[in-house]
């Protein structure tokens, strides 16, 4: 049995979805910045992919810029903020992803002054003191926080940094790479300036996403060349993939509640027998608490020691298993990942794994996969 | 009648390439940089594209780094020479694309020393004048040329450039986005320390392509985050279109000499049957040298005002054909293409048309295409 338990990592690319990108391919292989009839239709295949992807969200056609994914869209906004918008200080969390974090040094070693908001044990941000920096801080401001965390799923509340950032006038970027596809969100009611998303976490193609930059900003390109993308992101645009990304967000939003219950009662299955198996079991973060971390993955700290835990990689891959102890950016480091550091550690010897699940996966394969858990319990 | 003469633009995916997308998509969708199988088959398929590109243009697989294309590509290498390799002075030309023009204004205005080197009036570079440059810049140099000019077609003596570069301890990178697929490049005997190339121009998906980094290079990621493509291009990769883009530079060079000949055959029909339509015809740059200038383009300037050229647009449209007045990038301005301007001006009224070809087109639509351009004689 092959089974597939780390879709925060990526997800299977649905079937509409390739078929989507096969027929584009074989129908349409115009530029789209060509004028003539060849270009117009691959034009109009991204524009209308643009429009759709603006409406599920909340957005203007316009506030959607093509990119190469999620961590482009990162660099592209953060960098964007302090060269062209006159950021002097970004505040931000240990909790991000690396897209962010290694950005963030970069910027830092060139004297845009970088704050991170501590981090409560349950996993959240810490409120009080995001708004002692937005009080004390120097300069224009942009805060960048994720909105659902990529490793132990705790969801940011949005609402709630968008009210302080306003009250301070601050900018507000969120990498929603793990929300996109999974939550709704409604840009025309949330005052988020900027946001970034990758296709293949939600069962898109891989190496395509998006910015939403919202309207008035006066960004300039982070990629210079032709003026695709309203000027702001140079480059021949992959339609294919663009084509892609736009059948799986409809896809997602068209299924998203029914598929939301139905991964919710995989995780509830699989916690459930964690926790049958392995009483003194410890869920990172706040994998318990299905209104504030993400349906869609599980962060477990199973009380197994390190020589144990090399036996369970190795069994977990022999079983056709696949999950992550972090990120998939991260893999293959054997250190504690630097979002489990900022936690509070566990008093047990304990190995931290991480489950991710999606709608192409089966109450089966979660009692499988508990299976091949028992013996370490 | 539909005939697509624009393959300088982009070209028409081979369906071989297609197959292997949809097959790639279909059967693998892990995340490269994950540790389980999944991952190791999605790292073993852009490991193995990697070593393919890599043989074919006489590279080490670890210089080749994949990107979104040859834009990116392009910025990638040229702003990280000043950042990270210590370059103070760039010498380029004005023929090149804006991939690298707008990426040189943005350089200049935070320092580097952006020099010109002069063009002839044959559209080659004045070696003479970049000698002179290369004696008189101040520090460190990267030289940046493009291989195969996208509008005229006018090809570079790579070699004559390398040795002058190599006289003078100057880095040096070409563009060679029209380049790779169509010609035979070595780098394990051209001493080119980079080059940016693009799949979508020799029959592959849009979205994708790569940057040579000759070994021992010291330069660090443009786009931040986790540690793919050897720390040096953060993202994860897009695998179905790698491997689209390893199956058309197969093609492209199994086939090269076939097509080649294939190709220039057309493009003489072209020429012959234009000089016999209009007497008068200039073509700009080298075009009708078939050693000088790329066999898959021709630049020709026709006796033809601009109220007729409205005209003749409006008749290329109708008529089913595709070519453009310049880059596709540019398209849709009026104004006279840089490269154009760089050259002489015709003496006489003329508008100028970029006619470019690929193996897919035939003699018959070379014939089409000329008995609708006999109207304008």
């Amino acid at each position: 049995m092959q089974v597939y338990f780390d879709n925060a990592a990526t997800t299977p690319m649905r079937p509409e979805v390739i078929t989507a990108m096969h027929q584009s391919m074989q129908t349409c292989f115009g530029n789209p910045s060509s004028t003539h009839s060849y270009g117009r239709h691959a034009k109009s295949l991204i524009e209308a992919a643009r429009k759709k992807i603006a409406a599920i969200i909340g957005a203007e056609a316009g506030e959607i810029i093509f990119t190469s994914g999620g961590t482009e869209s990162d660099n592209m906004i953060l960098r964007a903020a302090v060269k062209d918008l006159g950021i002097q200080t970004i505040i931000s969390s240990p909790l991000e992803h690396h897209a962010v974090l290694h950005t963030l040094e970069r910027l830092k070693a060139t004297g845009t002054h970088i704050k991170y908001v501590d981090v409560l044990p349950n996993s959240h941000i810490d409120f009080r003191h995001l708004e002692e920096l937005l009080e004390s801080a120097s300069g224009p401001i942009l805060v960048s926080l994720m909105h659902v965390n990529n490793e132990i799923g705790t969801i940011l509340d949005l609402e709630r940094v968008t009210a302080l950032c306003q009250k301070h006038q601050a900018l507000f970027h969120t990498d929603a790479v793990q929300g996109v596809g999974h939550f709704e969100i409604d840009l025309s009611t949330l005052p988020v300036d900027f946001l970034s998303a990758a296709a293949h976490k939600f069962h898109g193609p891989k190496g395509v996403g998006f910015s939403f930059i919202r309207k008035g900003s006066q960004m300039l390109p982070f990629i210079e060349g032709g003026a695709q993308e309203r000027g702001l992101r140079a480059g021949t645009e992959a339609v294919h993939s663009i084509v892609g990304m736009q059948k799986a967000i409809e896809i997602a939003y068209e299924n998203l509640s029914k598929e939301r219950q139905y991964v919710l009662g995989l995780k509830k299955h699989f916690i459930q027998g964690l926790q049958n198996l392995f009483p003194s079991v410890h869920l990172n973060g706040l994998s318990s608490d299905w209104e504030q971390s993400t349906y869609t993955l599980v962060n477990v700290a199973l009380p197994i020691s390190s020589e144990q835990s090399q036996l369970l990689d190795f069994q977990l891959d022999l079983k056709g298993i696949a999950c992550s102890k972090g990120s998939a950016c991260q893999s293959g480091s054997n250190s504690r990942s630097h979002v489990l550091n900022a936690l509070p550690p566990t008093k047990e010897i304990t190995t931290s794994l991480r489950f991710s699940f999606s709608s192409f996966n089966t109450t089966k394969e979660v009692d499988y996969v508990l299976d091949v858990l028992k013996e370490f319990a």
